[in-house]
Parts: structure tokens; C-alpha cells; sequence
């Protein structure tokens, strides 16, 4: 009753991530003041995604099917499975149109202080994956932190037995930086891996 | 088919003001992995609100019902009408709890550079309720900009002769303010409008 389906729909935007209350009124405003062009089409975009969307059995990619289109698609090179920890970092990397095998999305990351365990992880699956594909390399593509680096380690030993090569991204300075600003590991660390031009 | 249902969600949430692509990625993963308890109340609570709300054909309001909830409320002082830009106005004022009128939304704002006359107004209106309800007093509470003054001025002169009091909004120190960051015309407006403690 009275102002109720505004509030709530104020109330359901403000729990979107970087929504807070101020802008959640913001938007529904703008929703309501654009009915037909973003309204009506966003609330169906909601309720397809929330009906179709799925995690791939194989990568554990969001997909409306499944396998997602990366692991059916004929030309992505099934011998090299990158590693990340989510969808997002797979999306960065699909954006890049630089890498052209396929994924492994381990859903998290090792760390202990928040109790997640390799149990916690699909990591069993990637195992199970370079033994019975014909996987040559298995990238490494987690983040540069503590937890990414353990992680990653933590992998590469429970792939030691299965005979595929295991890669982590190179480190170094991001394209545009400027040495100034940059921190002291990643200048020690492109130092370390220069290469001769 | 393949991502498009998750591409269409992101596309439309990065329409919303506030959200630009990578937050629209953000969103769509935290609606994603919170299906039942965000995704599917939000695109039903974006339908019911595409349905149900509408303008109050008395004073512009946005509200499931026609006349909505602030006119048909017998508490409500129907003899002071606070005028303002915008539904996002009236919110402002209502959380305050500390206005107990009835109000009239202008729809905007006069502003010659953008072609805004006064016939894009919610004007003609206000003159009428004016004129026809038992009204004593009209709260301009435009913008203190150089348009909502001039809109407060052009509103002011339109109702000369409807024998209401037309009174505007206080300028002063914002409480909590420091007068150290104040504007110039905000410290001199407090020092001529000071009041005897």
C-alpha cells in the first residue's frame, strides 16, 4: 500500500554492490522516469538471467548453457586451461581477446583466516581435468596476493604428478606506469625478469 | 544464446546513474550468486513498480495511487502547499518528518539555455490549487541556484493575486557546518538573516 512499491524497489536496488541508499533512489527515479526503455527491459533481463544463467559443469563458468560457449567452442585450445579464481577475472581475461585455450574457475581462493580450504575449491576438478584431457599447460592466473600466491602454489604441487605444464602470469611494470609510483616488489620483480629487447 | 542472457543484465545495469560498466559486472555477479534472495525480489519488485506507479493528479507525486498517499492523508495540512522541483525533493523533505503540508512538484525547473519555459511547468496547476483549495501559504522550495531562484521569482509573480503568502526557504549555516568552508554568499546571507538568541 501507498508509497510501498517505490520503497521497496529502493530498498532491493541499495543491495546492489556500490549502490548505496542515496543512489538507489537516484536510480529507481530514473527507472521510473524511463518505464519503457530500461524499467520494463531490466526487470525481463533479470528474470531470463535468473532463469537460464548456469554454472558450467566443466569450468564452472556462468553460461546460459552448459558447457558454456568457451568450453564447446571448436577453436578455443582445450590443451591449455587457465586458472582463476572467479567469473569476473575470466571476463578481464576474455576481454584482453588474448588467450584463446580454455578456463577453470575455482570459486574462491585458499585462505585460512576466513576458513576456506582446498576442500572449498574446485580444485579436485581441475585435477581430474589435466588427467583425463589432453591438457599440455595449466596457467596459473590467480592475484598477486598472499592468499593468490598460496593458491597457486598449492596447485602447482597437486599437479606434480600429472606430467602437464604449470605457468603462473609474468609480474612486472603494468603497461602506462610510470616507475615512480610503483611499488618496490613489482619494480624488484620486473628488474629480476628483464628480458633483452 | 552463449553469455547474452548475462550480457543483457550487465548492459541494462550500467544504464542506471551510478553504475558504470565494471560496477554493472560487479552487480550482475552479486545478483547472480544471490538469486533467490535478491535477483528474483528485484526484477518482481522492478515489474510490480513498472505497473503501479504513477503521478498524483493533484500535486505530481509518484505513488501506487492516484491521489497519492501525502493528499489523501487527513493529517496533512492541506492549507500550506510546499512547491518543489522534483519527487527527489519531496523525499528530502519528507524524511526530515518536519513538514506537515501537502505539496505541489514543479516537474523541473525554468531554464532558458535549455529551452525550459514556463509552460513545461507543473505552474498553471499550482496557480489553480491555489485559487480553488483553502490556501494559505505557498513554500517555494526550489533550488538556491540562479534557475530555481528565477523559477521561485517567476512563481511568486504568477501568484500575486491569489492572496496566499508565499514564503521561501531559510538560507544559512548548514548544521554542522564550519564556517571556515562556507561560500562567501551563504556566510554573508547568515550574517544578515541572524536572529536573536
Amino acid at each position: 500500500m501507498s508509497v510501498s512499491d517505490i520503497d521497496s524497489l529502493i530498498q532491493h536496488l541499495s543491495k546492489l554492490p556500490g549502490l548505496g541508499p542515496r543512489s538507489a533512489r537516484r536510480a529507481a527515479l530514473y527507472l521510473i522516469s524511463n518505464r519503457e526503455k530500461l524499467m520494463e527491459p531490466l526487470g525481463a533481463a533479470l528474470a531470463t538471467a535468473a532463469e537460464n544463467v548456469k554454472n558450467c559443469s566443466r569450468c564452472s563458468n556462468l553460461d546460459s548453457n552448459d558447457p558454456c560457449h568457451i568450453c564447446i567452442d571448436p577453436r578455443r585450445d582445450v590443451s591449455v586451461i587457465c586458472v582463476v579464481e572467479g567469473v569476473a577475472d575470466l571476463w578481464a581475461l576474455e576481454r584482453t581477446a588474448s588467450f584463446q585455450g580454455t578456463y577453470h574457475i575455482l570459486g574462491g581462493i585458499l585462505s585460512p583466516l576466513d576458513g576456506v580450504g582446498p576442500e572449498d575449491l574446485n580444485i579436485q576438478d581441475l585435477i581430474g581435468r589435466a588427467a583425463k584431457e589432453n591438457v599440455n599447460e595449466i596457467i596459473l592466473a590467480t592475484s598477486a596476493t598472499v592468499d593468490g600466491k598460496t593458491t597457486a602454489h598449492y596447485i602447482t604441487d597437486r599437479l606434480k604428478d600429472c606430467g602437464v605444464t604449470v605457468s603462473e602470469l609474468a609480474h612486472g611494470i603494468p603497461v602506462g606506469g610510470e616507475l615512480d609510483y610503483l611499488d618496490d616488489g613489482t619494480l624488484s620483480a620486473a628488474l629480476k625478469e628483464r628480458r633483452s629487447t
